[in-house]
C-alpha cells in the first residue's frame, strides 16, 4: 500500500456512528461491448477475491444517494438508469471472518463492536451504462475492471448470487422495459441488441421475428447509414426514437412478447 | 390499557441490541371479499393513525422470516405468497416526533439513544391472503381491521405511500404472475376474479376479452356448477388449474396482454 492513508484504511477507521448501521449497497452494473454484456467488478490488492462495487450509507443519506454516488465514483457517470431490485437480508450471509482480515490486512486497531464485524444486510442495485462513456475509476488500493457476463470468478460473499438475481430480475421485466439504450452507442446494429436480449434470456432469438417487433413498436428507427466494422458485409445501423422510448417505460402495456 | 404488561410495553422496553437496527417491515396484506379488495390496518389504542402491520427484525433471524412471522401474528396463516418489493430509504421518512410520542403513551423511560428513536430504513412485502381463512388477531393494546382499498385513511409515516407502490410493483409484473388463486375462494366466478384484476389495474376490462384469455391459458377450468348468490342470474364457478397456474409462477412468459 502507498503511503499515505489509504481511501480503505479511512474508511474502516470511521467510528460506529458514522453509517446507518448494518446496510451496504451493492451494485451490479452492466455495460455491453464488442459483442458482449459485461459487469464491473472491484477487488481490495491485498485481498484475493473479486466484488461488486458497493458501500456504506451515511447516517443522513438517501439510500438511493448512497447508491448513485457509488455509481459516480467508479464510472465516472452521474443520471444513470439504477435500480433496486432485492434486499439480502439473510442473518447467514455476513462472513465476520472474512472482515476480521480485511480489519487486519488494513492495521484497524478494532474490537468485536467494531461496525464492518455486525450482520450487513445488502440492498441490490442495477444499473446500465455507456461502456465507452465510462471513466472506470480505481481507489487507490483497489483495481477495478469488465468482467465478460459468462467469466465471473468466485465472488466475495454472496455477490455471484446477487448478481444472478439482477438478471432474472431484468428478465422477468424484459416484455415490459425496454432494455438496450444505456448500453449501447448512440447508433448501433440490431445484432447488438438483440445479443444483450439473448443474453439476458439465455437462449437465442430469432433474428427476423426480432428485428420486426422491435421496428413494429416503433422504439427503434432504421437509419440510412450502415455498419461496416464487422468484416465482409456491411449492415444497417439503427438508432432509438427517445420519445417511444421514454414512454414505454412508463407504461404497463406490453412491449414485445419473447 | 389492561392492567398487564402490555405486549407493545414490552417491545419498546428491549433494549438497543435486540433487534437489527434502523430497519423495520412492513407488509401490505391483501384480501378479498364481498367483491372488493381489501387492505389490513392496524392502530395503537391510544394513538389516532392507522399503520400496516410490521415490526423488527431479531439479531438473527433472517428479514424475510420477520415478515413471514408478522403475518402468522396477525392473520394465524403461514406458508403465504409473500413477496419484498422495495426498501423504503429516504433519510427523511422516520418521524422522531411520533415515535418519541409512542414511547411516551407507553410510560417508556428512554433517552435519545432509544433505538425506536433512531433512522428506519423499511422493506415493503406484500401478501395474498384468502380472507375467509384468516383469523385476523389484535395484539392485546391494537385494533385491527380490513379497509377497502379505495378507502384507505391517511397512515402513520409513508405508509400511504408503501401501499401505492405496492400496487404499483404488482400492476408492472400482472402480464406475468397470475395473482387471484391465493384471493380467492376455491371456487369464484369470472366477475370475482375480473374484479381483483380491475382494481389493480385502476381500469375496466373487457367482459369476454377476459374470459376467453383466462381460459385459452388453461390458468382457470370452468365448473358444472352454478353460483346463486348474487341474484337474479345464476353464474358458472371456475376453479384455478393448480398445476398450470403454478408453472406459470415460475415462467418468463407472457399470460396476459391486457
Amino acid at each position: 500500500m502507498g503511503g499515505t492513508t489509504s481511501y480503505l484504511k479511512n474508511l474502516l477507521s470511521q467510528d460506529n456512528n458514522a453509517f446507518l448501521p448494518s446496510i451496504s449497497v451493492d451494485c451490479v452494473i452492466f455495460g455491453f461491448y464488442d459483442g458482449t454484456l459485461k459487469i464491473l467488478l472491484n477487488k481490495f490488492k491485498f485481498f484475493d477475491q473479486w466484488m461488486l462495487p458497493g458501500g456504506f450509507v451515511l447516517k443522513d443519506q438517501d439510500i438511493d444517494n448512497a447508491a448513485s454516488e457509488i455509481l459516480l465514483e467508479r464510472t465516472g457517470l452521474n443520471n444513470i438508469y439504477l435500480k433496486q431490485f432485492h434486499l439480502f437480508g439473510d442473518a447467514s450471509r455476513t462472513n465476520r471472518q472474512v472482515n476480521k482480515e480485511i480489519l487486519k490486512q488494513n492495521d484497524i486497531d478494532y474490537d468485536e463492536s467494531h461496525w464492518l464485524l455486525q450482520r450487513f444486510i445488502s440492498l441490490g442495485y442495477f444499473a446500465f451504462i455507456n461502456y465507452s462513456n465510462a471513466k472506470i475509476r480505481a481507489k487507490q488500493d483497489e483495481e477495478i475492471r469488465w468482467f465478460d457476463i459468462d467469466k465471473i470468478p468466485l465472488l466475495y460473499s454472496d455477490h455471484n448470487l446477487i448478481i444472478s438475481k439482477a438478471i432474472s430480475t431484468i428478465r422477468q421485466q424484459i416484455n415490459n422495459i425496454p432494455i438496450g439504450k444505456e448500453l449501447l452507442p448512440e447508433k448501433f446494429t440490431v445484432t447488438e441488441l438483440r445479443t444483450i436480449y439473448e443474453t439476458i434470456l439465455n437462449r437465442k432469438l430469432d433474428r427476423r421475428n426480432f428485428q420486426k417487433k422491435m421496428l413494429t413498436n416503433g422504439i427503434i428507427n432504421k437509419l440510412d447509414e450502415v455498419s461496416r466494422k464487422n468484416g465482409i458485409k456491411p449492415t444497417f445501423l439503427y438508432s432509438f426514437n427517445e420519445e417511444k422510448y421514454n414512454q414505454a417505460q412508463n407504461e404497463d402495456a406490453i412491449l414485445f412478447e419473447f
